[in-house]
């Protein structure tokens, strides 16, 4: 049994969790900071947030930057493969989309 | 509980399925008809690999000829929608190579 591609696993653990992409879409929209994320996503608990930070840096399309200042700063952006990553998961958005408005003309 | 994207579901099902994406990959290479596709891959039943063209036939990725000859004749092609999808499969996986590549690189 050869191992399933790595981007595969990432793209699929990413589109089955609603969470990821909110975090993601909120990164992408220039909220970068942990406190921010989660006073913008209802629902979303730190203990939620920090485990799917802590995933999407191991999953490199994070990276998290500590800023030595009184009270520390956390920061997170997305690296060059995280930009491409979005890009992909941005693909996948045009298609459903377009689709939709295919199936809405055709109701 | 909102319902997930569509193309979020089909993309998940198909990266999951190697079957899957041996089909599609054998029409992207002009192997359009059932018989041809099953001799062109170790491993490939007549079920399972009609279960998949069904499938892929039912996601609207591809569509179904019948040529009213004898014997009869049945080819697979990709749809508008289709041909979009496997775009979005081939730009996974260039991003998979670009990642593996890093790796190597590093190593």
């Amino acid at each position: 049994m050869t191992e399933r591609p790595q981007v595969h696993r990432m793209v699929e653990n990413i589109i089955r969790c609603k969470w990821s992409l909110s975090v993601l879409d909120l990164v992408k929209n220039g909220v970068n900071r942990p406190g921010a994320m989660e006073r913008a996503v209802d629902g979303l608990t730190t203990k939620v947030l920090n485990e799917r930070l802590r995933k999407l840096v191991r999953f490199g399309i994070l990276e998290k930057t500590t800023f030595p200042e009184v009270p520390l700063r956390v920061e997170y952006e997305f690296t060059d493969f995280g930009q491409r990553f979005i890009r992909l998961l941005e693909a996948i958005d045009e298609l459903e989309e377009e689709i939709s408005n295919t199936m809405d003309q055709a109701s």
